[in-house]
């Protein structure tokens, strides 16, 4: 723990305010028994959509394309994980494909995330600093009851992180020094890209994001400036009301 | 009024959203006095200030210049306008300058706006879509209460209203068509040209922005597809709850 408070704190969404996995494998279930596929394990296939994240950003980030939402990404990754369980996109169709897509705008908070996040927004400015896109995070925002006081992160910026434009990108939209502002996230590898840029780093366990499954980034811990258990622990620690 | 409703609503904010005028004047006041100079009308100060505005943001859109957030426009238009009236910026000091240009991040609300912002977003998400930049809105936002979805308008487009792409490229971020935007604004100039770009347009009368002085973009003047009187007189138009 550190005595710098920061002056706004930017918080990774997926896996930190969302629980993804279970909210996209809810919602997966009935496309796949549609398509006549009711021995697809849902998780696993939130796992595979999931698994094609990384890959299909850096693409972004090296330049190998021009920058796309991840609206279009998800859309793409999905098509390409049904091909690899042997269903043709086609035969879902446009209509189901769009609707499945939208699992992503439709995933469920962490039973503390309004709560901490109100509590933080009283001292803080709150901003989301996710790689989802804006259209993305609005619906988000709505259906989950999300108070941000903005939306920053990669469609702003125009990169996805880690790379490091898409946190000093989103420190300068606030009028901050990378210093003043602290990321809030449940992945060590998007802490340290932080830490990397400055800014100060708070990480907050997620111990059920990946369904029981360990975390992919563990060689990445590193001794945060605050660690907690859930938004309110982190309310508590940051001293607001 | 249209039976087509739009799929979410961008407002301007400056004599929109909040009252100006008054709000800079009030906090202007003390700092002219502090200069030694009493004999300044503050309003008539807010309104040199609020002149200097579009010919700054102009530059801008024609690319004689970079873009660069408005606090930097309202910054340089501040000591502009002190040395019109013989005051020499050094003399106010940096501290001064400086506290005096976030009055534009501590206005107040119309007494309406929270009241009709929280009825419209109940049905749609709201926006801001304005020319001033994400730490001024969020500041702002902070400041009066007010619950937006998303900050978008001039810093995420790089060129400021009444530029296209102020409009579009926040119908885009959206996820949106043009037709499927509205804007909210009590400009005819801002309206006419988001009709332009296809947008739907509601106009909300202000009578006071201007301190009981007349609007100076009377001559823009059309049939809009919605006129109100308030927000929540629109929020009653657009069948909100």
């Amino acid at each position: 723990m550190t005595e710098r408070l920061p002056k706004a704190l930017g918080f990774d969404v997926f896996g930190t305010v969302f629980d993804w996995r279970s909210s996209v494998a809810r919602q997966s279930r009935p496309f796949l028994d549609a398509l006549g596929r009711p021995d697809i394990d849902a998780g696993k296939f939130a796992d595979g959509w999931r698994t094609r994240y990384a890959p299909a950003m850096r693409r972004v980030n090296e330049g190998a394309r021009d920058f796309v939402v991840l609206d279009v990404l998800h859309r793409e990754n999905l098509e390409d994980l049904l091909r690899e369980h042997g269903i043709d996109p086609a035969d879902a169709g446009e209509a189901m494909l769009a609707e499945w897509n939208r699992a992503w705008h439709r995933l469920d908070p962490w039973p503390d995330t309004v709560e901490g996040l109100t509590r933080l927004k009283n001292k803080f400015p709150i901003v989301s600093l996710s790689n989802g896109n804006v259209a993305m995070m609005v619906a988000m925002s709505r259906y989950g009851g999300l108070p941000w006081d903005a939306i920053l992160g990669a469609e702003f910026a125009r990169f996805y992180k880690t790379h490091p434009r898409a946190y000093l990108a989103s420190a300068e939209a606030l009028g901050l020094e990378p210093s003043e502002l602290g990321l809030v996230a449940a992945h060590h590898s998007d802490l340290a890209a932080a830490r990397g840029c400055g800014l100060l780093t708070a990480y907050v366990n997620r111990p059920d994001e990946h369904g029981g499954g360990s975390a992919p980034d563990g060689y990445a811990k590193q001794d945060w400036e605050w660690t907690a258990g859930s938004f309110t622990e982190l309310a508590d620690i940051l001293g607001c009301d």
